[in-house]
């Protein structure tokens, strides 16, 4: 018995998605609760005092924040189901270090290239595909992150796979497919997981999102700082 | 069998501290190499590619980086003598968040309190009042963040109790008694273990460092911004 699954998220956040992966991996039932991030549901701001922010599982009341903390949480509650993280721990270890890696550089990196201009979106996208390059080195021939079972890695990066189509159009001149060949093709793989596909929006409508994101930040910077990046 | 464990490690760093902790709390032997990180060793750099920083725990030859990671893969491997993350996953989740929460936040908002100036460094002496009352009021009236037993949170945090003199002098007017007295009559709880006061290293030593670290910040920052915060 799964108990009673409620998901606090919004529908093109990356982190969101991967607690939405995790749990469709694990067929667990879930009530989906879409958060308006500009006026957030009292619910939020109670399971979540210290972020005020989704996407927050709540399991028989209790609230789990923090996507990469969530999907072990799910990983370890229904281990039997396609397991997440490796049983050997120094396997389990070297997850860890990448789904942190991605954490610490794909969405800062990403959202650089997405508001920045000029030179600071120029020094974004040589960081960005530093990075892509990086994690496709990590894949090497591997069918995912996690070698032949889909894994932790796999759900933490693969919802940026939905921001190419909007990350390639307000670079300009970039192309993901010509950058990071190994890469786009991993992300198709996952694309035929029903996990995945029945999770990931459009790439178009997450364009329109990372729009209004640029020009929300540039009509905020005019009175601030041009060059500092959305955080 | 432990096996062989090496760490290659900084002495006044903060995340290599937890690193030894969590390995004298297993009462384990390891090889403690000191790194020079102004000409850090090929041992490290083979080893920690991505980053280059310590610590990173050596174990039968295979590498395993990232503080907090370490802990964790320290406390799987050697799971009998003093557990150090909870066995139910709700309680795990939780001890995750707040170690999260401690490495979201405190290095960052501590040096800037002592490398900070001005302005700068009185919005960092604010956020890091307000950062230790949350983990105050998380601790509650436990003994330890774990609760009976000293666990992931107090290995991530207590390492910067080593700062609090450097802090206090570096931020002119501040006592850390004053402010968060529940917390350091904590601190003072973890010395009283052997696994952190043979690790802990004297504050004035430390506070040593953090003089240093503000003079070479300011050095350099005078060609730079002068408000941007070390990191």
């Amino acid at each position: 018995m799964a108990g009673e699954l409620t998901l606090l998220d919004f529908w093109a956040s990356p982190f969101g998605l991967r607690a939405r992966i995790a749990l469709r991996e694990k067929g667990l039932e879930f009530k989906y609760v879409e958060e308006d991030l500009d006026n957030k549901s009292p619910l939020l701001l109670q399971m979540n005092p210290v972020y005020n922010q989704i996407p927050v599982l709540i399991h028989n009341g209790k609230p789990v924040s923090e996507s990469t903390i969530i999907i072990q949480y799910i990983d370890e509650i229904w281990r039997d189901k396609t397991p997440l993280l490796p049983s050997d721990p120094y396997e389990r270890s070297h997850a860890r270090f990448w789904a942190d890696y991605i954490d610490k550089n794909i969405y800062r990196v990403a959202m650089g290239v997405c508001v920045g201009r000029g030179e600071v979106q120029e020094a974004a996208k040589k960081e960005l595909i530093s990075c892509l390059k990086l994690l496709e080195s990590e894949l090497g021939d591997k069918t995912y992150f996690g070698g032949n079972t889909f894994g932790l890695v796999d759900v933490c990066l693969i919802p940026f796979y939905s921001w190419f189509y909007g990350i390639e159009i307000l670079a300009g001149n970039l192309s993901l497919k010509e950058e990071c060949g190994k890469l786009v093709s991993w992300a198709k793989r996952c694309m035929e997981r029903e996990s995945v596909s029945n999770s990931l929006p459009h790439q178009q409508k997450v364009y329109q999102v990372l729009l209004e994101l640029k020009h929300q930040h540039h009509s905020r910077s005019a009175h601030h700082n041009p060059d500092s990046l959305i955080n």
